[in-house]
């Protein structure tokens, strides 16, 4: 098993600061562990039993040594806690905050100290601890009705802040996508970031894992186990604190690559890693690549029954370094054999305001052996569009082995198809720039995937 | 009155190719007609009632000269008709396909001429027609139960594309905003952006105009145009065929400014006036701007709840070109005295997860004075957090009188808040950085507002 493997898949969990009461904190996290299938040993000094199950006194009550551990009391009183599971627990999660990130940096240093002389693994402290929705596994102390907990997928979250956690749970459920496994690690005395690459990079469940990082202690280990990963599924990173004022907001550790952005993200994408240039963009993503495998290539065809649609996501193929290639004489010749000659036959192909819902599944047919990917735009504002395309492209992707994603406009019937299109795995964006960075994400090309947006590709100096 | 205002605000209808059933698009404009206020004449040669009021056999039946002629007859026909309404009709809009986008050039070169010579100005051919919710007069033939209307509000919309029109209209409704007035115009024979421009400058009931660009005709002029509207009212280009692909794939009017994309570039942001890099983008400054009027400066605090959304934020503030200046030495002391220890303040003020939904309110409170736009950050996903921040949102907004944007997470109660906030007019976004992007087009600096987005202000070449 994998060394972080009882952290993620624990059969016992302490919880130190539980609660009876629902308002506090100790008491949210006792009740979302109440739904976990392993054993549940509330501590607190007051109570022999808490929300129905039997509490204990103190540390040493408990009658075995448990994988995980949990502290949340207020932080001076975290070592001394510590210090009773030695020999008692595996790994322990110290949520509570009052640490480095408001200047008590001797107090953390004692906690990082504590855990590597006690023989346990430490995460956080000031973290949000961890849910595995494949065991039932959350310990974050954010009620469930406050937010939503996405249902089991492929996704892995990893978040040094667990304010960026909670919003990019909220984000997976939007997505239609699922998550594998999500920790928020906070101060990172001892498992940080890389440790967790490396456990999630074996992890069956995880199939894209997202890494948001506000500071690296160890560099060369980042950069190794981040690398690692990447050669085994795909990862992405959202580094915040790019500029001075981000970064002076952003709480520095002191090390090797916490310091100026460009250095990290130059080495970052030397390395082939992959980054996001915002929140958005790292969902689009996401997204795409929660749906669908990525594969090589950068030839895209784009298909609508919208001409601007087209073109604007043709602008941003070229800006994403995609190849919107032409389509070539004889397949054309056969295309507009098949078509209305109003039909633009070129990439895009138009299949303008006159298109029925077969009309797009013909030129995947047709097509798919000519391109990598496929964008699909769809305005079902015409009488032509029915829900029936969403069956219709549910059948031609399961033909179709290339990343595929698409942009339904708003219309009545735009919520079905989009359902129809998810259930297919084919992933939905509300715009045609937006599903051009989902079918990037799915298409390696032959160099590293861009880690920024925007403008590069377009002169820097008009030509003026 | 404007040239342009019988155009908008018609007293007279006409439609030749008016149907009886609502699965012709003859039939669905006809359907959205019935709710205009003023005369409307079908015209069909085998119909003396068309869906309940009176129909004409021909143009010349008409008992009087009409404001407006709708058009929506097959291409070959269109020339005759035109002729028909020669003295009878103010402008005429030609909503049929299969001129110049198909080829016929010389079809559409005789409707140009035709119009030239009648006296009548013409909108078109290959176009969308208008909508004008302030006088309830819908020309599209979208059926409502497929695209439904934004409200009646203060966002002008221009397109060249009737696909684009029809995003727009969604994307409006979705913002929360309401539109003045909408215009597809296709294949601009006569009426172009530029005399839309002129008219919407003046109109007022239009605080902010959006403008989707293909190809322009007559630079000069559009330029003109562009600016005289600039300095009444923000103008938002979306501009399309920025690329090789995204230009061959752009029906191409032969004009002056019709090529290379980065000298358009370059001219309209010579001129200040504003371009967005995408749809999302264009959404998102108009959602800010329908909601608030611009004003000078780019100091901007951020103030939050979660450390990470605040980073986020302030590297996006860097990206555009915005200042997360510091807070004064007195107002700090000040602000550090009314708040408990472990709060930062900074900016971002991170009020943490111990935040009380009065926090916001002192902040802005004491802040107000210092800065020139404020960016809130919600994760209502801690107990502290509840409804009644929308309530004191609004409260506090009525005595701030500068831009404000709003940031507030997924949860339980964001949707309550959301509705308040923006009820408030206060514009709410889904990310950090999209409130950033907001808040930006409310805040003019004392330069042009930047019309690319991303990476402009890091190093290009990372410093290896």
């Amino acid at each position: 098993m994998n060394p972080l493997g009882p952290l993620f898949e624990p059969k016992s969990v302490a919880l130190v600061g539980a609660s009876h009461s629902e308002t506090r904190l100790g008491g949210v996290v006792l009740k979302n562990l109440l739904r976990f299938k392993g054993k549940v040993y509330p501590i607190n000094p007051k109570y022999d039993e808490l929300m129905g199950i039997k509490a204990y006194r103190e540390v040493s009550d408990i009658p075995e040594p448990v994988d995980l551990a949990l502290i949340l009391r207020p932080a001076p009183e975290v070592p001394d806690i510590l210090r009773e599971f030695r020999g008692r627990a595996r790994f322990v999660i110290v949520m509570s905050s009052g640490f480095a990130e408001v200047g008590e940096t001797a107090l953390q240093e004692e906690v990082r100290r504590i855990g590597k002389e006690s023989g346990f693994r430490t995460v956080g402290p000031n973290c949000m601890g961890l849910y595995n929705p494949h065991k039932a596994l959350d310990t974050f102390f954010l009620p469930q009705e406050r937010i939503r907990r996405p249902k089991r997928g492929n996704v892995a979250i990893v978040s040094q802040s667990g304010a960026i956690l909670s919003c990019l749970l909220g984000a997976v459920r939007d997505a239609n996508a699922g998550v594998s496994k999500a920790i928020g690690y906070g101060n990172a005395v001892d498992v940080a970031e890389a440790d967790l690459y490396e456990y999630l990079a074996y992890d069956k469940k995880t199939d894209v894992v997202i890494s948001y990082i506000e500071s690296v202690d160890d560099g060369r280990k980042f950069i190794a186990r981040a690398k690692e990963l990447t050669d085994k599924k795909p990862l992405l990173i959202l580094k915040a604190g790019k500029g001075s004022s981000g970064q002076a907001a952003a709480f520095s550790h002191t090390g090797r690559l916490a310091g100026r952005y460009e250095v990290f993200h130059s080495i970052v994408s030397q390395f082939g890693i992959r980054e996001a240039a915002d929140f958005d963009e790292l969902m689009d993503a996401t997204k795409a690549l929660s749906y669908q495998r990525p594969s090589k290539g950068n030839k895209v065809c784009i298909i609508t029954n919208g001409g601007g649609s087209g073109v604007l996501a043709a602008d941003e193929c070229m800006r994403q370094g995609l190849d919107v290639v032409g389509i070539s004489g004889e397949t054309k010749a056969r295309l507009q054999h098949l078509f209305p000659h109003f039909f633009v036959v070129n990439n895009p192909v138009d299949l303008t305001a006159q298109v029925q819902d077969e009309d797009y599944v013909t030129v995947l047919r047709e097509l798919a052996d000519d391109y990598d990917g496929f964008l699909l735009i769809s305005l079902p504002n015409v009488f032509g569009i029915t829900e029936k395309l969403g069956e219709l492209l549910t059948a031609a992707k399961k033909n179709l082995n290339k990343p595929v994603t698409a942009n339904i406009a708003q219309s009545g019937i735009t919520g079905k198809i989009t359902s129809m299109l998810e259930r297919a795995l084919i992933p939905v964006y509300p715009s045609p720039e937006r599903a051009v960075r989902g079918l990037k994400a799915l298409l390696t090309g032959n160099a590293p995937a861009p880690c920024k947006r925007g403008v590069q590709n377009l002169p820097l100096t008009p030509p003026w």
